[in-house]
């Protein structure tokens, strides 16, 4: 009998291992331990990867025990301070500091190859703030960790993968922050991406104008036709498959969108507002360009709800679903 | 008896008489006689309302020849100049003449009450332009003619109704134009319009942040704190049912949007990207705070078409359909 020599969990011939998935716990206060917790009961995700949960034994197991869980779990310690305790829903200098550690931990865990990818659950730019963390957020953290400058924030749902030229900034600083250089790392790693992470050979991407009407032949702004058209131009040289810049609105109220790949976004709400219009609550961010596998639910901490047992996992599952396949398309190449 | 001078249409008692849609149409030589000719072949617009078509009988029997349509129309004449002739795709002075002179006369019917409101097919701005016309397009050339200067354009589906606060103008510019004076007007007119055109006596409407997470309490932009807040909250001392300024991202998201009569963007692409990618194709363009009524099909010339039957009139007979809806509710309050 073939099976009689593999005795406990040996995995068929042909069937690669499952990933190993390091989730971060988030801001302690947050909403982030319960999402994991819930997580972690959900069969679906065990059949598709180990998730090795990072953060603190006493946290977790103050929910476990609010919530009445019973969940097992691989798990990495990270310690807290002497003056640490739960408390669902506050601002805490010491959260700050666990959630921070954890996120470090991850990415540790990542570049030693111990974990195929991470999910970082939400922390409180405030919290991390009074930890002495100067930073927007995870993904300039992680990338700064990791010494990495070309780096894109993607959102990503099943129906549309979304790219920033510029991120959280006022609207009146997208202009000057609209740069012929920021547009060519956008697209030149938003196609790696779409390559290397989400396995199409030949991706049909889209650049959408700054202006209305995509500036209407220079008659509402000449940014399109000055600065975003020429790197469109070179983009095409390098045999991208591109179409752009194009009118934002056009774009989204014709179909153009689903035949699309990938979509580069100039600012924030450009971009933002069509793919949560069209996704409906099924996004994830993912850090595009690094060489770890970064994704996140793409909600925040929600200290209103924490320690309340509302909140949702489907977002964080959906983190990790992706995670897992990005993982498993870079296997391929390599 | 009241009716008898419409000898023809005389209505059953008790039920009103049909309205009487003035519709002008567009420039000759885009796609606009094709897509009236289209909508006066289509029985259910002609159970709604009398369809008043203004434009020179010659392009008319041009088009009805050339595909061959046997459709029969009451029309209100424009005359051409000696030198015009139908050229479909053409950019012409002549064939901007007439469309504005169109439009002049329709606008005249509504003011003389010889009809109830008026539809307009879409013009050229280049050949406006040629034919001296100053004007960015029909709602301000309208409004000037009547001399309003308080009036909204209003992007209306069944499912979203959106009005901007800045229109046609470079992303550069937007900020500067984002005004207390100017959002003001916007809640005025929109609410007002809300209430007497679309018949919803207590409006719930919903005010966009001009920034990323709505400027994010000052640190992503100040506007959304110092500009529109406080126009808000002088909305709501007016005991306006209103929220904002959202995260604009945030809210078409949730579904928050589903509850809400009236959305005000500041900019174009923050309103018109979710209308158009929510809408799916079936949206009007509505002239809110006119004293008259005037929808258009959300579309232009589509000179690369024109002339060869393959335009959609779905666009068209929305805003036809919408006109008759506001005449109605007018008239309720009457």
């Amino acid at each position: 009998m073939p099976q009689t020599h593999k005795p406990n969990v040996a995995p068929k011939p042909n069937v690669a291992p499952k990933p190993n998935v390091a989730v971060s716990i988030g801001d302690p206060n947050g909403i982030g331990p319960e999402i994991l917790l819930k997580c972690l009961s959900d069969p679906s995700l065990a059949n598709l990867c180990n998730i090795v949960l990072v953060g603190p034994e006493s946290v977790l197991s103050f929910y476990k025990e609010r919530f009445d869980l019973d969940v097992s779990f691989d798990h990495i310690e990270i310690s807290v301070p002497d003056s640490f305790r739960v408390q669902p829903g506050h601002i805490d200098q010491d959260a700050g500091k666990v959630a921070m550690d954890a996120v470090s931990k991850a990415v540790d865990l990542c570049f030693s190859k111990k974990v195929d990818a991470m999910v970082t659950c939400p922390i409180s730019k405030e919290a991390i703030s009074l930890a002495g963390y100067d930073f927007p957020g995870h993904t300039e953290f992680i990338a700064d960790r990791i010494g990495c400058s070309e780096y894109l924030m993607m959102m990503v749902s099943d129906r549309l993968r979304v790219g920033l030229v510029t991120g959280h900034i006022p609207i009146s600083q997208v202009p000057q922050g609209v740069t012929g250089e920021k547009i060519r790392a956008t697209l030149r790693v938003m196609r790696l991406s779409l390559v290397q992470d989400f396995g199409i050979a030949k991706p049909n991407m889209a650049v959408l104008g700054l202006n209305p009407h995509a500036g209407d032949g220079g008659v509402l702004g000449c940014e399109d036709r000055d600065i975003i058209l020429p790197e469109v131009m070179w983009a095409r040289e390098q045999g991208f498959n591109i179409m752009g810049p194009l009118p934002a609105d056009g774009f989204f109220g014709s179909s153009n969108w689903k035949a699309t790949d990938g979509v580069v976004a100039m600012y924030h709400d450009q971009g933002l507002i069509p793919f949560k219009a069209l996704s409906f609550g099924s996004g994830v961010n993912f850090t595009a360009g690094l060489p770890i596998v970064r994704t996140s639910p793409d909600h925040g901490t929600a200290f209103d709800i924490a320690g309340s047992f509302l909140a949702n996992e489907s977002s964080l599952k959906k983190a990790v679903e992706c995670a897992v396949e990005i993982v498993q398309k870079r296997k391929l190449l390599t």
